[in-house]
């Protein structure tokens, strides 16, 4: 006891009130602690927060936000700190609301196909905690190993298969969420929706905590498709892959999802954890997976496939099982924690153009890396024509942080165009 | 001119403020014209307003509410006036601004899949349109030979293949509305819903006009399915109904559309303009229709009968072709204008359960109907758990509307249920 309080000696007076809701291990003060909460996902911007609180439920949320609230110090609240925009970065001097421990199934109701979960339940848990009853939660972002469902609330978060499947507000029920001033609101009735009033589900999803903090999520779970069928396009121009992505949808086939990555990119994955063997000299692969009933899915990937020699593919292929199939994905997920392999830093941009515009935009691309002199690699979800350019640069050389960002600057800018 | 002036001269200052705005002939302010306008479909409350202003482009609707704001008097935007929760009722002395003269396409891109329109554009008009090009517009609320996008954003209307397509917020991609202070906003950007910052797009879409006046609308527009497929499945029980509706759900089959009507419902439509011969004596039908790629399509159908045969039902019968499956629907959408048929008046409400619990809610329905003595019809979209029961009752029977109402009320507490 004697040591305890003495090492409390030294607090200041936010830190133990703090210490006094969550418990005295659940604080991070120290300097050394909080380095690695300067930022999340996207790394170009750091701030060194004044504390890390991890909560546990809903009632130390409320108070932890009343405290800061009285005090005035402003707050974030922070998942698995994976997003790409920033959420969870601090500018200096704010609290961290850590919400990984808050990390429990509370519900789960196949027969209505919902499931509620703990902000801080991580996102791939879902799917592999039901998929044994044939069910799965469709949103799948790349950092679904880590990323939390609480978090995917916040930025709303896409994925691969966002393309058929929409993207997380599309699979919200109801939430929970404490306001900033501590007051507990629920939102959403019985797991239905649809709702008198206005669509608060909505504007709370992709909200990044700043209306208020997700305590309990509600979520859509899915029936597994009965068949999948995922195919490899390579091609030699990337003008014909982005052709062959517009034709695709012309045809009005609907991929579960139509994935794009340039040599750059490949060069990334396939220095990874999960090689594929993509042949190195070529421009550009599409990945594609349909999926739905049985019957008539191989003609599906047979009419996509047929669109892509139309467009002058050099190659395809179909993946022969399960293991193949899965193969190809991790090394599509690695895509971005791939660069680290190519380059000391990377910063990417997220930016959603109409898919008729792909080949002007990425010719726009090649041309602002040329500008900048620093290589960009493009991995994205080309069916919803949405990109991510990834600037590779050195912040250990000067100047190149500055270059990089000025060249992610013009690449959004680009994306706006003429229409 | 001189006639002119006198017949303007026992006006009053708004009105011929308003008239200076969007002319003479505009605004309705005699009793005798402002009579239909004193409910929209939702026929239980009625106030009347002080006036109705038809405005024609933006700048007028922008100018009206500056106006009305200046007075301080209240206003209601309004489309056809066709919608069922009373979102452009007023309670008495509001100015309603009508957006019907608002009615152009602006702007069509199939390549990109989106339509520009007026919010008074009707929304049959978009599909017929673009039909012969092999598109659709996918909401379709029973209404939509009549209603206007501008009401549908308004009141985020459903439909019946909602099921499959979701309501009109999943299709909508920018808004250009006027704020209460008369300020021009545009929403979305290049038709791309996916912008930084707050949902807007979602709480606009279904808040009624309160935020602000929706005077231009981007939707999504979808390729036709390759094949439809239409079945009724006759039931002598409702149950046996529910039942099905349940285990086609739980088999993984998202059919497009799957429709429920009980014994009342079918004496309405089959009394009105498109009766289809169902047979009189069932308890209930299913209208299901799935919708697709066309290999595999006969399937679907079959699997959904199998279901419904393992439920008890009756008979069941496929559309032969494009123009029984044209009745079967229309037959279905006279629906709520057909209670007419069967009775003087009709209360009708709106709301949404989970589907397991269909055949406890429909035994509720049926108590609540002996306990007030009215007959209660049921026509719903079951496969989302979209009930609408329609009270029958006669205006002109001093109590029988306050009994109806209070029977409305019970039916909507009754959905929420122990949950």
């Amino acid at each position: 006891m004697f040591g305890k309080k003495r090492k409390l000696q030294g607090l200041d007076a936010i830190t133990r009130k703090l210490m006094a809701i969550v418990g005295e291990n659940e604080v991070l003060y120290k300097k050394e602690d909080l380095i690695s909460y300067e930022c999340d996902g996207y790394t170009m911007y750091k701030g060194m927060p004044r504390a890390v609180v991890f909560v546990k439920d809903t009632q130390q949320v409320s108070q932890v936000v009343q405290c800061l609230n009285k005090e005035e110090i402003p707050y974030i609240a922070r998942g698995a700190g994976t997003g790409l925009s920033g959420g969870a970065t601090p500018l200096g001097g704010e609290v961290l609301i850590s919400l990984v421990k808050m990390k429990r199934m509370l519900h789960l109701d196949l027969e209505n196909r919902k499931a509620v979960v703990e902000p801080g339940y991580i996102n791939l848990k879902l799917t592999q905690s039901i998929s044994d009853k044939g069910y799965y939660y469709a949103p799948d972002p790349s950092s679904q190993y880590a990323c939390t469902i609480g978090g995917n609330v916040a930025e709303n978060s896409g994925g691969a298969h966002c393309l058929k499947y929409g993207v997380t507000t599309n699979h919200i029920l109801g939430l929970e969420i404490v306001l900033p001033s501590g007051e507990i609101v629920e939102i959403g009735e019985e797991g239905v929706p649809d709702q008198p009033g206005y669509d608060l589900l909505g504007l709370l999803t992709g909200s990044e905590g700043t209306l208020g903090i997700v305590t309990k999520v509600t979520v859509k779970v899915l029936k597994n498709p009965e068949a999948k069928k995922t195919a490899l396009a390579y091609f030699d121009d990337i003008d014909d892959a982005s052709q062959a992505v517009s034709d695709i949808i012309a045809a009005g086939i609907i991929p579960a999802a139509l994935e794009m990555m340039d040599e750059i990119a490949i060069e990334g994955v396939e220095s990874a954890a999960y090689p594929v063997g993509h042949p190195r000299d070529i421009a550009s692969f599409l990945l594609i997976e349909v999926d739905g009933i049985a019957v008539g899915i191989d003609d599906q990937i047979e009419e996509i496939l047929t669109v892509c020699k139309q467009n002058n593919v050099r190659e395809v292929k179909v993946a022969k099982d399960e293991a193949e199939r899965s193969l190809w994905w991790a090394n599509r997920k690695m895509g971005f924690g791939a660069m680290g392999a190519i380059s000391p830093d990377y910063l990417v941009q997220d930016g959603v153009i109409p898919r008729t515009r792909l080949p002007e935009v990425l010719a726009k691309i090649t041309q602002i890396s040329r500008k900048y002199d620093l290589r960009i690699a493009n991995i994205f979800h080309a069916g919803d024509g949405n990109l991510h350019p990834l600037i590779l640069f050195d912040a250990s050389v000067p100047g190149e942080s500055e270059r990089a960002s000025r060249a992610g600057s013009e690449c959004l800018k680009e994306k706006r165009g003429r229409d």
